[in-house]
């Protein structure tokens, strides 16, 4: 790991999230574009965003993609579902770089994988995200139906480590079988981030309640919508995987070295400490 | 309710908090201490504290301390247990008026109650209050021993609404099995604000796992002590209650009155939206 970005390699890229579940879209992008140089900034101080307001959210997820731009990142990725539903455009109006949300990209894959071009598509997420209907929006402007399930457990559980539980199998059961007595879905949009660490678990209680729905990652959709955007169509685990990465946290380095490097997958040896709105 | 103090009433009185849990200590302190003038602080925008550093957890509960103290409240009660565990002493050292916490009242009921001089006593806490040790201490100092243990997705499972649910009772089970592999307790501290909400479901499960333990709510607690120090010692439910309170919330006014209402058990006709950090 880098601190310093490398100009013989690829672009910097800033990648925003209130905490640890972009790591998951940054993962993603590692593998996808390894040329590049990225600057990850987690908002832990004031996580979780999922439950806030607009107008919270939307000031708090500018204040760190100006630090980004700040930081000499050309391009924005908002890995954080809740940050983009409610404050991309406040967000693209602040920079003056690109931003790509997670949310667009997860839709456009929900699209090309369908097996009906007008299929059905439940979308989990945080109570914010499903609030503002974003999804529902851009599945529609691709022609898909969407329905969009608040699921605001599976974060805590997720975090308390409890990724393969009888207890979080039960709570999917709970939300799974409500969802799908409102929709008969032909693929299953994981509208959070923190969500592929249960991808498993969501895809075989699907299929213990007779769904044979795929299984979409929008952290996945998103580093190939970025790779595109960059130029670097990098077909994804077909190269050895990028490491330089700088990681900035607004609260405790410590936890998020800890936590982080399970989303991650691989050790983060430095996280430097920012604060914000101080 | 009246948004301004009233000058023939008794002292004014702020109570803070991460966000509603605090409402159930202003509930136990509007019983209590009718007479007064009430000032609530949530800090939603930045809620939860219980997964935050001791430092940035102390930089927000010392702003909205001094925001209690510019609006002329007397007497501060630090109704968070996580602030109290990681903040009062910063607190004290920021404002000029007497702060109560949370915590030494709890650990002084328990040792009014408990059948043995020298118990045992169980503390249910959030993450952070447990790694404050805060509780241990305050036991100790009035000659108790306590076992702490973190629950991090009880506060979760009750703003779910699942306060009486199957997975809740599930998840209870779970983290007092092996708190009571680790103790043998004559009292139960529960040692967040939200924990109050789900005391029956923790008392039940208590008994069917074996142990009589008594179980102690820290709002109560926490009201009695202001009472005595405030020079009004009204019994609890012998007159009726005051509904003198102001609200101020750092997020969404809407999600305070609807939520807060839960906690207090009465409406919130008005909700102030206020700036912090900002």
């Amino acid at each position: 790991m880098s601190l310093a970005a490398d100009s013989k390699r690829g672009p910097m890229v800033g990648v925003f999230d209130s905490g640890f579940g972009g790591l998951t879209v940054l993962r993603a992008l590692l593998s996808r574009i390894p040329t590049a140089n990225y600057v990850y900034l987690g908002d832990t101080a004031r996580l979780p965003y999922g439950a806030k307001s607009q107008a919270t959210i939307a000031r708090y997820a500018v204040e760190s993609a100006r630090f980004l731009e700040d930081r000499g990142c050309e391009y924005l990725v908002i890995a954080c579902n809740t940050a983009t539903a409610l404050a991309l455009e406040d967000i693209r109006q602040a920079v003056s770089v690109p931003v790509l949300g997670v949310i667009e990209p997860g839709a456009h894959a929900a699209k090309r994988i369908l097996p009906e071009p007008d299929g059905d598509v439940l979308v989990l997420a945080t109570a914010a995200t499903v609030q503002s209907h974003a999804y529902r929006e851009a599945c529609a402007a691709v022609g898909l139906r969407a329905t969009e399930v608040a699921c605001p457990l599976l974060v805590p559980l997720v975090e308390e480590g409890w990724t393969d539980h009888r207890v979080t199998r039960e709570v999917l059961r709970i939300y799974l079988s409500e969802a799908l007595a409102k929709c008969a879905p032909q693929a299953v949009l994981l509208g959070c981030t923190h969500y592929p660490l249960i991808a498993v678990a969501i895809e075989e209680t699907l299929r213990e309640l007779g769904s044979a729905a795929v299984v979409i990652d929008s952290a996945e959709a998103t580093a190939e919508a970025a790779s595109v955007a960059l130029g670097s169509n990098h077909p994804s685990g077909e190269q050895e995987t990028s490491t330089i990465f700088q990681c900035f946290a607004t609260d405790s380095v410590e936890k998020f070295q800890r936590l982080g490097s399970l989303f991650l997958r691989q050790p983060i040896e430095h996280v430097h400490h920012l604060d914000l709105g101080g």
